[in-house]
């Protein structure tokens, strides 16, 4: 996976510093989670290809989390799109295009599928054979949810210095193996399958959560994902301030990020008020070591 | 006045290119005319003060043209903003913004006071002491309005070397003299204004035309405009184009700009297709020299 921040900053802007937007690569295909303003234009910036875009999720309807999808699902328009799109948010984003669309006079070329995401507890939303996305709820001022996304385990790999030794194992074998089954002879001799495969690569996980309070009840949908990004928008100091808003410090993010014995956490939607993000930084890694500040056009492969 | 162009391209973006929105500065003060995406970004990025926006117009509601309002008006409340506002644009504007504040749950700190913009003919939609807006029809796929924005005569400025060799002008008699008038002395002696002040700054007047067709009907509401922005989305090859867009081509444009024998000539709004914009320009040109580009950024003080 590869995931790449477009933006990741509160809502008050600045040049060169976007609200919440970000594309996650997975098994060659780019998943848009929140569109805040300019989405699209931080899109080509990072020559993400608006055509290998099939899935936008959207945590909540907060303006810097939403105001750039309807110039983006315009351009494609403009751009003549004919694939399919599928669009996951709350019920009430379908209408809220609707309405922005019929005033501003916007025809899609394409179908857009509406997938209204609501409800409590970790739930399936999206599901194929190369990855699955769940929902899960999240604590704000508004129905918020975060995203689990998960890529499938591939078949395992064929080794073929060990197969070229066995010239009694044909083509015909090679998807059984795959499959992770043993070799059996024609004279009845069990060759196992871990003398003719490699493991594949660990299917990796990436887990969504902004906007949020504290809420150590999501630890178990977002447990050993191998990246977490989690909204600090304030410093520890200010947590009362964190806790009337709905939003969490960096110390509480890396706490989510310690019990939950993730990978690596990266915090994003920072307040304007912290001219030094060092701070924020500190913070996290006091508690969490593997924390990494997001930022504009910033890339994690994992 | 100055001109600065925060966006000067059709819908589809590029890194630093910016769909429709300008800034006007008139006697201290900042106007905002359309709101193109990313519009909040650049009034940042070229240092305009938000507190000095007290205006914004909104020639018609396509998304690059308007999809930048939400976020600009969205921020203002977070800036706790208290000053009150005034937005000109199509009837249905005022809708449209009700249903995004709705389910985007914004509440504004500072009164928004709507002007619906419509009709025919050349009309006076703003008036205060230091000048008027008047708004006209444009013919687009849907319905538009171009701007003119004037500046009100200033008094006329004394002339103190001159008014030093009458002592008995008295401080009492200057703001009759700003006003024009001759003095009359004791003894019915009359010193011509002419004699005693120097004329004012001359007026400026900008009109923005953005987006329209080819429309010669503008002509007399325009005239003799200092600065005159005109929309040249498509080079005269491509006019059938134009013509079935609602759009106009560069050396239309420059058409109306000499027919209008207006003072300066700024065309935008770009189309994507054309990767030398200078092929606009020299069309522009060969009609009417006094031809700029708009880039993202550009000033133009008159």
């Amino acid at each position: 996976m590869e995931l790449r921040i477009l933006g990741c900053h509160s809502a008050t802007p600045k040049p060169d510093e976007y609200p919440t937007s970000q594309a996650l690569l997975v098994k060659n295909q780019w998943l848009v989670i929140d569109a805040g303003e300019g989405m699209q234009t931080q899109l080509r910036r990072f020559g993400i290809k608006f055509g290998r875009i099939k899935n936008i999720f959207i945590s909540h309807l907060h303006g810097d989390h939403v105001y750039g999808l309807f110039g983006f699902l315009s351009t494609l328009r403009l751009l003549n799109r004919q694939t399919e799109m599928h669009l996951y948010g709350p019920p009430e984003l379908n209408e809220l295009l609707g309405q922005v669309f019929k005033f501003t006079q916007v025809e899609l070329t394409y179908p857009l599928h509406f997938h209204p995401v609501s409800g409590e507890g970790l739930q399936l939303i999206s599901d194929n054979d190369k990855f699955t996305v769940h929902a899960f709820p999240l604590k704000h001022r508004i129905t918020t949810h975060g995203f689990l996304i998960s890529e499938k385990p591939e078949p395992r790999k064929l080794n073929m210095d060990a197969i070229k030794n066995h010239p009694e194992i044909g083509i015909w074998a090679y998807n059984n193996l795959k499959a992770g089954k043993d070799f059996v002879t024609d004279d009845g001799k069990v060759i196992p399958n871990e003398e003719l495969t490699l493991p594949p690569p660990r299917p990796r996980k990436y887990a969504y959560c902004s906007d949020t309070a504290y809420l150590p009840e999501i630890i178990p949908y977002i447990e050993e994902a191998d990246v977490l990004y989690h909204e600090a928008t304030f410093a520890h100091t200010d947590k009362d301030l964190a806790q009337m808003t709905f939003h969490s410090t960096a110390r509480q993010a890396a706490e989510i990020a310690r019990t939950a014995r993730v990978g690596k956490l990266v915090i994003g939607h920072f307040s304007s008020r912290y001219r030094d993000l060092n701070l924020l930084l500190e913070e996290a890694r006091s508690v969490f070591p593997q924390t990494e500040l997001a930022y504009e056009g910033k890339s994690v492969i994992f």
